[in-house]
């Protein structure tokens, strides 16, 4: 195994690197360990120990992440006029910290403690310091997780529950992005900020492409769209489905409020230019790129290898999407995590959809995370002060299921 | 199959019947489908769909539930003074919607549509309810939960998200209890109340037992610390290691503030009489039983004729529990489910862990479902106005990372 450069294909050996030292690229893995799965671990992704990174079995730090249910949408299906095809949502808010950040920061610290990593440090707009948080209280290390001061109380309040030192930072991400950096540095510790920093964490990501594969009995999806801030999980699926005869068509789904990838896709730009205040409600996806906008640059090409696209969806659209997983297909998710529900529409619309085809859908983060959200949508909440004249009560009932929705 | 009754053993069809007919005893399901499991199906629990009561395969409803992971607790085996064996945690935190009550819940809403129910109803204290509601949304039926009015508002959300009409009652579990079941008979619902009351949902928890068996390589814990409501769990774990050569010991874990099962357990009593008004941070098993103390006496006996015990736990101790899970081994729980990690302590200094037992906790709830009960706990949280001046912010890190815990 060892480190490459993206941009001019300098190798290094496998350490902690955050950057080519050449020309300041992005790093990937090359290469896999080999290594057979370990006794003793519990069900997931580590399964598959032989195809990521880390050499050392003693080193892996595993609460039971990724293998997450791949679940058909039929009222999805239906509520898109004159679509044919199959809808399938890859639901990675099973995770253990209810995100799929949760693999990338298996794969990242399970790395970083096989190379000697004291602590651990991480910027996040919230779901990836809840990981790192989770990850490090397991595997007993010190965290420091660098948030914006905006982050939705119940991913600040789940950091803080695993015992990191949790910094808030007034501003964007980006601001919380380069403080992680030096910090690390400063500190001796490993930078699991989920970018494209950590090759070894986005290597981690790559297992949610045969996943799909396999849950769909060996088919391909022609597409699947992805909830993107700076891009790894683009990336970890584009590895994933690498060597298929026909790769999917990846789709970049941001928010209208923060959308550097896909103004930079609709311009025909080469390259991505960092985004200003983000303003939306997806959290999950509010990186403005600022600094480190060669991380969407390289989004960006992936998108377009693929024959893919990138989409941007207003929060109106965010809050239908959520309603519509919620109350159509059981599923709960953070605003982000419906983002590919809200794009459907206007890939259709675009007629980017070919009849017949297989799309599915990762829905990255749990609806615990951002319960405002919801708080603020109707709801058919009634307080019933005599429960037991039960008369009234049934027709409060009839009253409230005949509500049209 | 067919139901039967468990204290007079008359019989019944296999329907929705939710109380024996002849004496008003609890009926449990006797005999299994055999159903070859479906294709299509996420993976979970209904690979073991030929146990479970369902016999028509077009009326499942799953999102993924059960085969949750075990995890080793090696941090809280050191915490515990003179500790010698093994403690294990069922992750039940990571079924769909964060609770085990999806077990229950997806096997007793499948069978009611099989069986022809055209909604559904339930009493909860909130993970039942959230459980039905998602449940409800992915089966496309109409869902009525009832909660007491002082639920937490993270379990309130998540109800409300999937549409369910929820209705807010003053007081204790109990007074929903009642209403329940007068809604469900009234509308024509079935009743998917997470007591005794529906067999085919106590049925379904049944399957946690061969899967802790499976995930200790064969072994059959000593014994295994079940938060305890009415107790339909304890239920499902004596079920599923019925013909075990040496079954584990049950030990059913209640509130100090409502601890009907555990106060006649130490009385020696027959029955189980019901609680007062409960007292604790422990939503979800704050459950007095009253009206149907009869689900307390049939625990109770489960209990005993395990050879177990029943022990109840103080707020501060479930809050010190929550804390060693979140902080010690990465683990999120709400109050209820650190409920037997706050036990644990008084069962070993009572002599009760024999050396080198193999210990199973059944972590039952997800800390998103209560977020309010860690805010309140000391957190390293800081604000970083300045994050520019790194020497100062690398400091702060520096006290915070050397607080004592
Ligand atoms: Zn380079
Ligand atoms: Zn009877």
């Amino acid at each position: 195994m060892k480190l490459r450069c993206l941009d001019c294909a300098h190798t290094f050996p496998p350490t902690l690197r955050y950057a080519c030292a050449a020309c300041g690229g992005i790093l990937e893995v090359v290469g896999e360990s080999g290594l057979e799965p370990p006794p003793g671990l519990p069900a997931g992704m580590w399964r598959h120990a032989a195809r990521l990174g880390v050499t050392d079995p003693a080193a892996i730090v595993s609460l039971g992440e990724g293998e997450t249910p791949l679940l058909r949408a039929p009222r999805i299906e239906r509520a898109l006029p004159d679509f044919e095809g199959e809808i399938w949502l890859k639901d990675e808010t099973r995770n253990p910290s209810g995100s799929f950040k949760d693999r990338a920061i298996s794969a990242g610290i399970s790395k970083a403690i096989e190379l000697g990593a004291r602590g651990v440090v991480c910027a996040s707009s919230g779901n990836a310091g809840a990981s790192v948080a989770a990850y490090a209280a397991r595997a007993g290390m010190g965290a420091i997780i660098i948030v914006p001061a905006h982050t939705p109380d119940g991913k600040v309040t789940q950091i803080a529950a695993h015992g990191a030192v949790l910094l808030k930072v007034p501003g964007h991400y980006s601001r919380s992005y380069d403080l992680a950096a030096a910090l690390a540095e400063r500190h001796g510790y490993a930078n699991l900020t989920t970018t494209f920093i950590n090759p070894w964490a986005v290597d981690g990501l790559k297992l949610v492409g045969p996943e799909i594969r396999a849950q769909l009995g060996g088919r391909v999806p022609d597409m699947v769209l992805i909830p993107t801030g700076s891009g790894p999980l683009v990336e970890g699926v584009a590895r994933g489905f690498a060597g298929a005869a026909r790769p999917p068509r990846l789709v970049a789904v941001q928010a209208e409020g923060c959308a550097p990838i896909v103004r930079a896709f609709e311009e025909g730009a080469e390259a991505v230019t960092a985004w200003g205040m983000p303003d939306t409600i997806a959290s999950g996806i509010s990186d403005p790129l600022i600094g480190y906008e060669r991380d969407g640059t390289r989004t960006l090409r992936l998108v377009r290898r693929s024959g893919g696209t990138a989409v941007a969806v207003s929060d109106d659209a965010l809050r239908a999407a959520m309603r519509l997983l919620a109350r159509g297909e059981g599923l709960y998710a953070e605003p982000t995590g419906a983002s590919p529900i809200a794009a459907l529409p206007r890939l259709l619309a675009e007629g980017l959809v070919p009849r017949g085809a297989v799309v599915v859908c990762l829905i990255t983060g749990h609806g615990f995370k951002d319960g405002r959200a919801y708080q603020e949508m109707p709801a058919r909440i009634h307080a019933v002060p005599a429960p037991d004249d039960l008369a009234a009560v049934a027709r409060l009932c009839d009253a409230a299921l005949a509500e049209k929705e």
